[in-house]
């Protein structure tokens, strides 16, 4: 019998990581409506905006007012993704309480997303983290493709292992590394030996888990991460956003069904799913269509069916 | 680390549990051109039809024909699901390969579904039985709402076990139990239990378990029925059908999310997954709106995107 947690710290990545993915664009005052209703759920952490360059992320273009016009709400912290100096600038400027780099596992993908070698990408980092650290901001390294890569295919462990140890080194270090399995290419087995292989070679690092749903294995992928005393998930209200190497395919894990597992088994979130059903509703109405929540449709497992 | 099976068995539901929760008719011949083509696939379990009474749902009335229709490849077996004698005999008739009954393990959804107590399903069980035995055809015992019901929430395990004991008593016995979760109400920690307390009450008995993804965590079951050693799983190509309790909300684990996942960990189930892909392409065509199947959008993880 598996071992769980008995409670699970949930980084809300809708706003960003799912909003960024959508092809609609999200008017500055109902992000700012929906990061608002998200703080008052019980979320403690929000990914709200990324400062990246408005030609590479037009629907990031008004971080900065999205930032300025959200009400800060006690005890949650609100983060920013950033790819490089500028970004940092931005998001110091912005008060973030945390701010999140990133880089690729595989050379493609990190070419692809920022045009760069990962070496140049870990350069580039140390610029970031010594900004950030001027401005005593908490970091948290993301590596993404950890899981595997749309062009590569396989990552080696050893791979990862590598990247996560030269942002280790990086001066400040981040509070926490993040694995993403970027395109959905994650299995329960493939989860449990990265994982293991972190935590024995960084037993003091923290370790969060970024899954995307993509092939439909996301909350198993969730289970093997539980099963190794993982407690920091990333995940998107609604299953908003996509995935960009797939047309059609659901991006994020949705945090209402990831929700709704862990409180089935006992682990505690601090979210009140009713109301993040009502994010997910208002989310549903700001993008136009249909998102691929379950929860959103089927209700929780709680709302029973009247007999008559 | 979790152990894993080697192998696994996937029974495909599409045809019946799949087809009778959609709203449009398949007309006869497309319903035998998806069963044939799935026979094609490595699957070497497919339920077919249902031998309900033609009101109760309209959509199986054309069932005799469709299973006369179908070529019979060798190795493959072909199930109905039968409710009463009337479709046990009509089962018999048809030459299936095998049987499946069902009852609920809580009163209110047997009431709703069968119109009887429970007690009495077990009476016309035994009738079954012996019609079936009479005919040396095989069946499996499914207990719906195992793992919680629409009406009353909480199943209690005892109360499944003592099903589960009850069919066991059948003469002649069933070949298996599944039991189901009928309305997606089932959780990894939840599966744990109930497939350990089954394991520990019946060791002998080979036990097989059928995920609605209702909620989102069916694949998170499997895994957590995997971890428990078992090999036997129901599930839907395309993830065909739908929740009667839930309108828009999906059904059926998808086949070839599953399959997918199963061979990325590496356990085998003998299935071409790109054949399942154009049965699933197929299935999505006849019913005419876009199936909740994830890796139909994504494509397998080793289909790489290429790097320009």
């Amino acid at each position: 019998m598996a071992n769980y947690p008995a409670q699970v710290s949930i980084r809300e990545v809708g706003p960003r990581d799912g909003l960024q993915n959508e092809s609609v664009w999200v008017p500055t005052e109902q992000k700012i409506e929906l990061i608002n209703a998200l703080a008052n759920t019980g979320l403690k952490r929000i990914e709200a905006v990324s400062f990246v360059h408005p030609k590479a992320i037009p629907q990031m273009r008004d971080a900065a007012e999205v930032v300025a016009g959200i009400e800060r709400a006690p005890g949650v912290s609100y983060s920013a993704i950033v790819p490089n100096a500028a970004g940092a600038n931005r998001a110091v400027a912005a008060g973030m309480d945390e701010v999140e780099i990133f880089m690729s596992a595989s050379e493609s993908h990190n070419r692809k997303n920022v045009r760069m070698a990962v070496a140049e990408s870990l350069g580039a980092a140390q610029q970031v983290a010594r900004i950030l650290g001027e401005a005593k901001m908490p970091f948290d390294a993301v590596i993404s493709t950890a899981f595997g890569c749309p062009y590569e295919g396989d990552v080696p462990v050893e791979r990862v292992m590598w990247v996560a140890e030269k942002l280790l080194e990086l001066s400040p270090k981040p509070v926490r590394i993040t694995l993403g399995d970027t395109t959905g290419m994650a299995n329960p087995r493939l989860v449990d030996r990265i994982v293991g292989e972190f935590q024995d070679k960084f037993p003091d690092v923290t370790l969060s888990l970024h899954f995307h749903n993509t092939r439909g294995s996301g909350l198993a992928n969730v289970l093997a991460g539980l099963q190794r005393g993982v407690t920091y998930f990333d995940s998107s209200l609604g299953g908003l956003g996509g995935c960009p190497y797939a047309p059609g395919a659901t991006g994020n894990i949705t945090t209402e069904d990831l929700v709704n597992m862990l409180h089935d088994m006992g682990i505690q979130t601090g979210i009140d799913l009713e109301k993040l059903l009502e994010c997910a509703r208002l989310a549903q109405s700001f993008v136009g269509h249909e998102l691929p929540s379950q929860v959103l449709k089927a209700g929780p497992r709680t709302r029973l069916t009247p007999f008559h």
